[in-house]
């Protein structure tokens, strides 16, 4: 469980000399989640969510984080204050993002800003400030610019591999220092000498299914509002988990294609890769890509939403005129994906061609087909392996209903309700953000995240601000 | 196990009193299997491997049995020497099969016919004798035209169901005699108005699941050279099971989709329906019609020999550069099916259409993504189940090597060796063929299927001739 009241160094310090799980090591006092209504204007709302670490000492940040993936190619890298006030260089749209969140009005209910920043806020990059500085800035003396700062999250495809290493020069040059690379993901076995010689840095080969379990047990344990539930009737439903209550479980990792890998407990080898399936997001691309005009995944998954499955898949019903009652299939059941093409496409009263089949109702056919599959192995898996939490992780899902809502369809109609699907804002980048973590520059901590929803930021103000007597107390 | 030695007819009344597993009574003394090298010329042989069932009393047909699915609708009928001789139907080709198997060399070790016909064709129809009668004929007495058939498989697809109904018609003037429809499948329950009105007959809708596992259970058991293992190098290696040594079993019935049957025992309410799968050939047939040129379903697996995946899957490989050595993953393994496809799709040095891959490694790719996948499913229901035999049945093998080595390979890589696939010959009549053995007319009895390399005939007449004389001797 989070608390809202963050530690004291003292303890804070406590916490650093504990080998924590998968050696992550990461101050995450007071973390939270930038959600979409706190950037002052859509265009710098990220693709991914940035995660705010006010308390992350900034100093000793050296290293960035990348994972690449067969299709995927992604980034982890943290911004300070203090960095993006010092640089002088043009970072692009990512990094030049504009939040906000931490404007003393956090602690609404519903999370919205209201337009109004200061520049008090701790964790927030330098250009923030710059742009919404407030008059009323009472708590200059507590807001240190050294301190805090955005974990920033980036994919691009992996074929662009030559993009993505310019943009981790232009990253390596905006740190102005040292850069060590943690590299994770089949590509940074593949492209390492490039990785190491374009770049001349040191570069960190890390175990893919180790990064991933690292990253998501600091998801799952340390950053609120991050893991959900999904329902129809409520897409989002956090829930909180702490290391307590979490182990075993499953976590089902969809990239191109699929791993599933087994969490027995919290040190570094507990785990094992208990299976896989070739049918991914590789696989749905690669074939709505053959079939349909989209040009890209998401361009798919948005004409997914649009379809209907019924027109291609042949449902029980069209087999029997009804339910088959004695082994409770009802009429409704996909008996078989795309069962309905061939009849139809050979049938003499339409013509034979593709027009046949929108293409929409093509993608949501498949859709449904790989991701009632999914589930449905990673069912069985965890059935075997007597685990009640399975956790998608991977960047097939990207929030898109249809998807999760098949996931969590699967798991549930399976198990008849006994295991839970749940869902993650950052699934894509579990390996990359367990490299990250798993990178131990000294001063870093972990513990006491907070819900964006129980920021008071007030308390937390007090707080800082009694800290920093203790500190400066310490000191005399 | 069978024997070589068929039953005296005492023997075999006792056999026939016993109720036996899913209420199946049907005289299999001397069963077996006709190879395609004993049909007189190539046009005459079938599709589906004919099964003679020599001692078969004739008097007793008056049924067929349909089990109409989603894509396809088979049927299963008996043609007796009687019927076929006082038949004046025109029959078609379905029926006018032509065979010299037993023709007196049957017994040589592979299985070849010499092209010496004789009418002592116990189990053959008429058209055999008057085809190819033999001058050489001595044992007319024992060649009783009353007794002895062949059971007839034939399948057409269900869309065609006009046709189908018309074929069933021509069947019933041809029995020449009231006739019985023993129905399964969907089909059965979603055409039941029209088979019972345009045929004027009585129609037994029969459960689609029980149907399937008596039918198996009637191979296996039953029918020698019906079971065999798959390997490339010995692709069709026959293996005897009896009862004893058969149960628990997993079927695995792949037709436009899949379901997985748990049969714990002979019993016809020992058997649950523990999953399914909505990917089956369905999806295969479905989709490749919607992305190659095929216009069947044998086109597109003939396709599938000639083609390379490699060319549209993502292999471990080709994301790792080289094996992933940890987790034991080869750098051969598909990581992502039809994982290259976009990436090369939307690189530039290639034009952005779909001749960019060819339908025969789209063809294959999808056949091994289907079959693993089936594969792979069937595996954990296994495991979940403690099960080591695993039948594949449905129409989607087709004694097609690429999908019986997937699925075998499947098997065997999961359970690490210790469970086995197993195929059968007549794979998609599981559901026919158990709704044909359901109907008891009676004086159907089991027993002394024989396999087609113990064929010793002379023994066989030997001792046909012997039992000729003990039921003279026990009439008088």
């Amino acid at each position: 469980m989070t608390s809202t009241i963050p530690q004291s160094p003292v303890e804070q310090d406590v916490d650093n000399r504990i080998i924590n799980p998968g050696s992550i090591q990461i101050n995450v006092t007071g973390a939270f989640i930038v959600d979409e209504e706190l950037y002052e204007d859509e265009e710098s709302i990220p693709e991914t969510n940035d995660i705010v670490l006010p308390y992350q000492n900034t100093e000793n940040i050296s290293h960035i984080a990348i994972d690449i993936g067969g299709s995927l190619a992604k980034i982890v890298y943290f911004t300070s204050n203090q960095s993006v006030n010092n640089s002088t260089e043009d970072l692009g749209p990512l990094i030049n993002k504009k939040i906000n969140c931490i404007n003393g009005n956090g602690n609404n209910g519903n999370n919205n800003g209201n337009g109004n920043s200061n520049n008090n806020g701790y964790g927030i990059n330098g250009n923030v400030r710059n742009d919404s500085i407030s008059s009323d800035d009472s708590n200059d003396e507590i807001l240190d610019p050294n301190r805090g700062g955005i974990l920033n999250f980036y994919k691009i495809e992996t074929e662009k591999i030559d993009e993505f290493i310019q943009f981790i020069a232009k990253l390596i040059k905006f740190y102005n220092k040292k850069v060590h690379i943690m590299a994770t993901g089949g590509g940074s076995f593949k492209f390492y000498d490039r990785l190491r010689d374009e770049l001349n840095v040191q570069v960190s080969k890390e175990d893919e299914m180790e990064c991933l379990i690292v990253g998501l047990d600091f998801l799952i344990t340390e950053i609120p509002d991050e893991v959900f539930l999904y329902t129809e009737q409520n897409p989002m439903q956090f829930v909180n988990h702490t290391k307590k209550d979490i182990y075993p479980y499953l976590l089902v990792n969809i990239g191109s294609g699929v791993s599933m890998v087994k969490v027995t407990g919290p040190n570094h080898d507990d785990f094992i890769r208990v299976g896989g399936s070739s049918l991914g997001g590789g696989t749905l691309w690669g074939l709505l890509s053959l079939i349909t005009n989209a040009n890209s995944y998401d361009e798919m998954l948005s004409s997914a939403a649009q379809g209907d499955n019924t027109s291609v898949d042949m449902l029980v019903g069209d087999i029997y005129g009804t339910e088959y009652n004695k082994i409770g299939l009802k009429s409704s059941a996909i008996a078989s994906s795309f069962g309905k093409v061939f009849k139809k496409k050979h049938s003499k009263s339409t013509k034979t061609n593709k027009s046949t089949f929108k293409n929409e109702d093509i993608s949501r056919s498949l859709l449904y087909a790989i991701s009632n599959n999914i589930g449905q192995i990673a069912y069985l898996q965890a059935k075997i392996h007597d685990i009640q939490h399975i956790y998608f992780g991977g960047s097939y899902i990207r929030g898109h209903p249809q998807t999760m809502n098949t996931l969590s369809y699967a798991i549930n109609f399976w198990s008849q309700g006994n295991k839970k699907a749940y869902f993650l804002r950052h699934e894509g980048y579990l390996g990359a953000l367990g490299a990250f973590i798993k990178r131990q520059p000294e001063g870093w901590g972990r513990k006491n995240s907070i819900k964006l929803d129980e920021l008071n930021l007030s308390k937390i103000r007090e707080t800082l601000h009694q800290e920093n007597i203790n500190e400066q107390s310490a000191c005399e």
